[in-house]
């Protein structure tokens, strides 16, 4: 998707919430205000926003001279979910519909994301948990659950560190041997990384891939050969988080997206309010049919 | 007073919130988003932020080429609080503390204000009154009672449209004849003009002047002589609105401030959340004394 111009006061609100969280220097904070600034005002509208994204963390690692500022968060994020996981794996062992309820607990952890939220309590996470037990998921459930059940190749694209625990009960309910698992090829902000899916446990159920690349989203032409391999190759594509939304939303490939809508941009695309937890697919452009050109109904 | 690294965040929502208000023009939208941020990223931060506000609201009048876009919701501001006039004398007229239920009443009026809120109904205005009548004014309330009753020359910096028909009603117990009010130079927002104090009856109980200005504020460099000269020999000054507080905040002068806080960056500044009913006074450099510098209790 493009960027909008709501896009552009957010990726300020973004840099200086990080530059905070990363470093209390305030010369730093504000080196990267200017900065961002000034990319933000020559930017390319046609491009994705976890372009500007991947700038902002690359300079503010950089500035900070720090390679993953997010690491400890990481961690705890990882360590709360993992503090749930019998739990939940309890809860889909006993759902009448177990693919159901891995959708609805895999939506569950997107709310672990410090692009958006500052901090994610073990409060807010069990919040979370509870809602997706409750709110029904909009989206083509039924077509999700066929293509899955025919699909002999599944990439799944992971997002944030925490959530990834979340994701291993989707991940077992769509069967890990026909599955391979990416996450980011470097730290930013606190999407998952192959050390976080070690953290998580993912890599003793799952092949799991890094896609080369540190954009919080699939930027394919910055991923690695191997990763678009697999991305070209797969029956299936599940990926969660907005950040994947943003970059892969016009890609024509059986992908599903599975995330909770988490700002106004993304929730006028998809036409479902702020909180939503949407399953979607891509919006390729659809030829007009010689009806609908000629005016007919 | 500064400007924050949060105030940079803010101008660029404020400019996207009255490029959309002012054009409908997608182009114009862009263009001044695109020129805001290239301004910011270079800007001053030891200016106050009324001079960001000025400069977007100068070329958002260039690029439409519409003199005052905020005239029609202006001339609304001024008639919704017209209405309610009567009602407002009369609460004033029964007050047993006629100063402090017109202090009330000015600073409700200050809730009229298009750079903080995009739209203000009567009922936001009637429910800002009744808020008044019960929120206490924090502030030296003895202090510029005394003040007041020994000036001999109040000079008046009124804020928005609207806003400065309530504020009759303290101009009337502050004493007119020896009051000058003083009203923005040229439009910005809905700050009041000369034909905005016309419009509200200003003109016809004090003498009324135009600071020569057209910044959301009062930037006595980009002021008028004539403005100047009554700034420097009044006795007093009463000054509403933040705008009024970031651009004076630091002026040593026998200055009260009125305003109700709007942002989380003026809330830290006077030490009192947002919503807050504040009088304050200028924060001028205070020397130690020779106790304090020796480290004596």
């Amino acid at each position: 998707m493009n960027t909008s111009l709501d896009c552009l006061v957010c990726f300020l609100r973004q840099a200086l919430d990080a530059a905070r969280m990363i470093s209390s220097d305030v010369m730093v904070q504000e080196q990267i205000m200017r900065e961002v600034m000034a990319w933000t005002a020559r930017m390319d509208l046609g491009a994705p926003p976890p372009v500007v994204g991947q700038r902002i963390h690359r300079r503010l690692r950089e500035l900070t001279g720090v390679k993953d500022p997010y690491q400890a968060v990481k961690d705890q994020g990882n360590r709360m979910a993992l503090a749930l996981l019998p739990d939940l794996e309890a809860s889909v062992a006993k759902a009448r519909d177990p693919l159901d309820m891995a959708l609805r607990l895999a939506l569950a952890g997107n709310v672990i994301d410090m692009g958006v939220n500052s901090s994610v309590s073990p409060a807010d996470l069990s919040a979370a948990v509870g809602q997706a037990m409750t709110a029904s998921i909009q989206g083509p459930l039924e077509e999700f659950r066929k293509t899955a059940a025919e699909a002999h190749t599944i990439l799944y694209l992971a997002d944030n560190a925490g959530e990834i625990v979340f994701d291993r009960l989707l991940i077992a309910q769509l069967g890990p041997e026909r599955m391979t698992v990416a996450v980011r090829g470097g730290p930013v902000i606190n999407d998952a990384t192959l050390a976080d899916a070690e953290a998580a446990g993912l890599d003793q159920m799952v092949r799991v891939i890094d896609n080369g690349s540190d954009a919080p989203g699939t930027l394919l032409h910055d991923c690695s050969e191997t990763f678009r391999r697999h991305f070209e190759s797969a029956d299936l594509i599940v990926a969660k988080g907005q950040g994947n939304f943003e970059t892969l939303s016009r890609e024509a490939h059986t992908l599903f997206f599975l995330f909770k809508v988490k700002c106004p941009v993304i929730a006028s695309h998809v036409g479902f309010p702020v909180g939503t937890h949407v399953l979607t697919t891509p919006r390729t452009e659809s030829r007009p049919t010689a009806t609908q050109e000629k005016g007919g109904a």
